[in-house]
């Protein structure tokens, strides 16, 4: 049980205008009253601020950097899925469903056979 | 505590070339034997499908490609943080620590007001 | 008159299946085949690999890399713009008119501005 | 000769701030004040902004909106090769010189061959 991600997920949710989160207070309210694009342009962002963390952790050896942009990636999921009207709980049953990682790597097994299969032709 | 992300990174740990993980035999260990640009990179295709999986189930209403794509994120945020050796743990322990959500949001809103009294000039 | 964009637009428009581009033998075609969100989902990838060559690039010097994805992403942009119908002159039309710089910065300051508006409010 | 793309190197080229370049009244001088981080960020948020508007195009039948989305990627661009000393003639040149599309098939072909190379194994 992801007790954090929950709460996280509860506290979005009281940040919804329809459950009287206010924009004029609240950044996740805010974020909500934009409406999807702005809550999808967020999850671009965060995933390049998270790579290019990455890409100074490597240089300057500060790797809290990192965990700080993958949290921030994180919580914007949180928004994003709490938007669509999903849980943080369904993501980990679908990660759990996949697991034993067989599950999981089978998956992207898969969809590398797919692609292979698609690429694997004569090329110009 | 959030048992399914603790087992998924300790799978991906053993995952590692170092833990006797193979990259004939796991899609993981393919990643770590690649490195981290190949890791950073599923970083920007898993948000990119994510945004991309978000703009449909607007249209067909399949709000489960959400949930699939943001798994696949968030599986490859777990990849890039073994690689920095950096655990689940401490992302959601950051993510406590902004909390009360007032934490979180107050951090963002510092940002907005950073980048606004940076913005707030005279244009061209 | 950009010449190698237009050059690159008409061949790409021929590797269309409807002009007859065969996804057995070219690249292209085969992006066209597989459809949009193949296409779109490269805009993403060498978005983060542009991103990752700049930060590459300030550590071992070689801008040549940065230059190298920068033509990729612009490569890609042109196959997305064809399957579109819209052309690379479209695009620099565009970016003449907003021209002076000032057109362009004069919209880039507006948008600011809208977001400064939005964002420059009480947060929680 | 990409006259319009040269103009726009040239009046970004002029807003460096060695050049004179003023953050307190241009977007772009603004964009070289805060360095490297910020300047690659907007590629990675034009890049998600522009499959957005690429999806969005498909619901309402707007290109206009892609263009626009193109727009602001290849600015953005301009301004990244700036900040690392590159020409977009620089760009158009390698684009060229992969042409005959063939040597850029070609290069994108081998690409999937290496990875195809790679992942064709035994999965777990």
């Amino acid at each position: 049980m992801s007790t954090i991600l929950d709460r996280l997920a509860e506290i979005i949710e009281s940040r919804k205008l329809a459950n009287g989160g206010d924009p004029a207070t609240s950044y996740v309210s805010r974020l909500f009253a934009k409406g999807d694009d702005a809550i999808l342009k967020k999850i671009g962002e965060e995933a390049t601020e998270t790579v290019m963390a990455a890409k100074d952790a490597r240089v300057d050896g500060d790797n809290a950097k990192v965990l700080y942009e993958c949290a921030d990636l994180w919580f914007h999921s949180l928004v994003m899925l709490a938007q669509f009207d999903l849980s943080p709980q369904q993501v980990l049953d679908e990660l759990a469903r996949r697991e034993g990682l067989s599950g999981l790597e089978e998956k992207a097994a898969r969809k590398d056979e797919l692609r292979d299969a698609a690429e694997t032709q004569k090329h110009d």
